[in-house]
């Protein structure tokens, strides 16, 4: 487990209590173990985020609280029975781990409920069935009342803090980042046709196993990428196929990494994959050069949205203004998700926490429409916000259809042409970034991404 | 999604029908996907393996039903929308699922409840607090309600049924042995000193999704094989070390392959770990030869701590009567588990069904003895039982220290000895079989178990 030192936990900490106002006590719960098939058949371990960030052990049976009266912190959980240890091995004792992270007060599971009774207490939504369990339990509330009872003035404060990485959070994203282009160049040197999609995704994941790392998600790897969120890794790489990758892997301080390339089987793009790879990476390189502090998120998705109706134009998949095409939604035949999203401990940063608190607020509020409601990022960017940026084209046959025969979009459609495109899948360029002073760095070792530089490395793989 | 043919789950479905009496309805919960840190953050899909074993879908998002008193079965989903499509690209229909398990009548998950109110539902004890949170709203009833009202004429007549494998079974769990057979030579074949353990555990895994499978449960791999559950996998091997490896792939069809190897970092194992491990294979083989119909497991499990003690004596690790210092419980020093357990869907076949029900019965209860109480089986054996044999030596400095302050088995430890193995570590040898008329067969591609067999694979993968 590896930690930052004692002094960044305290400090957060520190700023967390001088950001809420009002009494009470703050609880944090430790993620458990979370079962397969039986009780004791597990998952890989992950700690809750929030946890991590405040108290950093990553280790099932441990929750903490802060005092927001007395400012007393406590670090909730017991060591090992002799029973346990023939299982596991001796552990470091909690009070050893409690001061690694800036605590010296330990105490007993049992004892949490005396430290919540009669006192207003506070914490964040859950997200897995046994937060409800475990809340509903201690707090002697029932399902509903312990899922409307999270409080917002935590989950607000959290999120100010969180958004804004520090100098060692960028250190640890750059880390994650390079590990995850590590695996994508790994992808891209080793497609071949015949290989299986499982194949080149146990690729990948070995590469972040060598590291003794997790991947951050489960990972999109696929001749059809078109479909947004597939995790179906049964097909054949074949000759003129594009095999889309997007995953990533998470740094030694469990900070996610977040990336995604499309490449040719071949050796290179055909003349119709180039021209539209080339589309969507122009929306990427624009959409990067406009990151900067104080412009909407919001406004670079549109704008990549134009910059994506402009390079379809020319190549005849749409007409009319592309202002006005954007305006009407007619960018979402071929684009229908968000330019990107916050990275962080989550690959969707705190998206636990609720994307209309991360993402937006008071006075900007999700859109509903199709595209933009799944646009998780729009407010104002500032320093040290990190960033997805992940323009993509999709032809999804269903929704072609579904338009097409209600007569949707047809003053900026070229629906004629488009048949002609309809197996053609998906394209996604994705890169992370923080956001700086003077505009945003990339984050992690550089990866092709341009048409040329993707086609040299696949010549060089083929050859 | 691999599937039996439909006439497997109807047949299955017909003799669990037969098998109990009453009226009311079967209630299969499937599983949903499990979160990591935010809730559509999910780790590998797997679905419940008695729902597996009736219903054979592995998807999200269906449940089942039999009706015990018209004879009715129903699978509940739904189809996907438009939206859904557009991320999860389009699915074959419910109806059309439904068909490849046998089942004509398909309706919508809201449309459950109308076929539990007013009846008497039987349905299984839950693992995930979802399956408790979900049968809590569909039934009406609290947590501790829905905890306690498991019904134990389900889950026995389920047991019977998934004890004994069938041909088609037995064939799927050679599958997932050969392939668990393959990650273990791959292991011995590629340790050397200066790896770590997770490049092995990440190797492992490569084997199992270059065949598209999942691992069956967490892998143990580790230098300090004395730690019974050991998830760490930070250690450098070296020379001189032991590697103990327990790990097994899924098959196709979902079921599970569990195997262990300990081998030497070097070419051949030290005098004093051939010594021990000869002891361990000794009592593998010998248990290996017991295993028969009739014979309860329990006293296969004494006999292979009573083959234990014999060749602990013969070092001089222990001393006395072997079959009086297992009856009192000393052979637990060195081995403190099991000697095996049910092996099927589940890696612990139907472990969240119950211990109590799946390895013991009314007349047998499980021991609550420190080393019989992890003892997962010990009823009588059967035909089509497929178990686990994996007898292993332990040295854990912490049960020493106990056991030695407090003059425990003074009549049959010599600690004095003992303490010269202090840091020793761990030795496990596990192969998967199925009880025949005759005996018993050894499941997947026989592996190099016998020192010998191991220090020429050693040798010739470091020469």
């Amino acid at each position: 487990m590896k930690l930052f030192s004692p002094n960044t936990y305290i400090n957060r900490r520190s700023t967390l209590k001088t950001g809420i106002e009002g009494s009470g006590v703050l609880l944090f719960l430790g993620n458990e173990e979370a079962s397969i098939n039986f009780k004791d058949n597990w998952y890989h371990y992950r700690q809750d985020s929030t946890f991590l960030y405040y108290f950093g052990l990553s280790m099932p049976g441990i929750h903490a609280l802060i005092d927001l009266d007395s400012g007393e912190e406590i670090i909730f959980g017991d060591d090992l029975t002799i029973d346990q240890i023939v299982w596991t091995g001796a552990q470091p004792k909690m009070a050893e781990l409690g001061a690694k992270v800036g605590i010296d007060k330990i105490q007993s599971i049992s004892s949490m409920s005396r430290y919540v009774t009669n006192r207003k207490v506070h914490y964040l939504p859950g997200y897995r069935a046994d937060h409800t369990l475990f809340l509903s339990k201690l707090l002697k509330g029932t399902r509903g009342e312990i899922e409307k009872g999270s409080s917002s003035r935590f989950l607000k404060a959290v999120i100010l803090q969180r958004s804004i990485k520090t100098t060692e959070e960028i250190t640890t994203l750059h880390e994650a980042a390079s590990l995850t282009s590590k695996m994508h160049l790994m992808l891209m040197q080793s497609a071949r046709a015949g290989l299986k999609e499982f194949e080149m995704v146990a690729l990948a994941q070995k590469v972040a196993m060598d590291h003794e790392a997790q991947l951050s998600f489960q990972p999109i790897v696929t001749t059809n990428g078109q479909t947004l969120h597939n995790h179906f890794y049964g097909n054949t790489l074949k000759s003129g196929d594009l095999l889309l990758c997007d995953l990533g892997a998470e740094s030694s301080l469990l900070y996610a990494g977040d990336m995604t390339r499309t490449f040719p089987v071949d050796r290179t793009f055909t003349t119709k994959q180039k021209e539209l790879y080339d589309v969507v990476y122009r929306a990427h390189q624009i959409a990067i050069r406009a990151l900067r502090p104080g412009i909407h998120f919001l406004d670079i998705h549109l704008l990549a949205a134009q910059t994506l109706v402009q390079g379809l134009s020319e190549i005849g998949l749409m007409k009319g203004d592309p202002g006005a095409a954007v305006a009407a939604g007619a960018h979402t035949m071929f684009f229908q998700c968000g330019l990107g999203h916050m990275l962080g401990l989550d690959v969707h940063d705190m998206e636990n926490l609720g994307e209309e608190y991360v993402g937006y607020h008071e006075n900007l509020i999700k859109s509903t429409q199709f595209g933009l409601k799944s646009l998780r990022l729009g407010k104002a960017l500032e320093v040290g916000y990190v960033v997805t940026v992940e323009p993509g084209i999709y032809i999804i046959p269903e929704l072609i259809d579904m338009n097409k025969s209600s007569g949707k979009y047809i003053d900026f459609i070229n629906y004629d042409l488009l048949e002609k495109y309809r197996h053609f899948g998906g394209i996604r360029v994705e890169d992370d970034f923080v956001i700086t002073p003077e505009g945003a760095t990339l984050l992690g070792t550089p990866l092709a991404a341009s048409s040329d530089e993707i086609e040299f490395i696949r010549q060089a793989a083929l050859s």
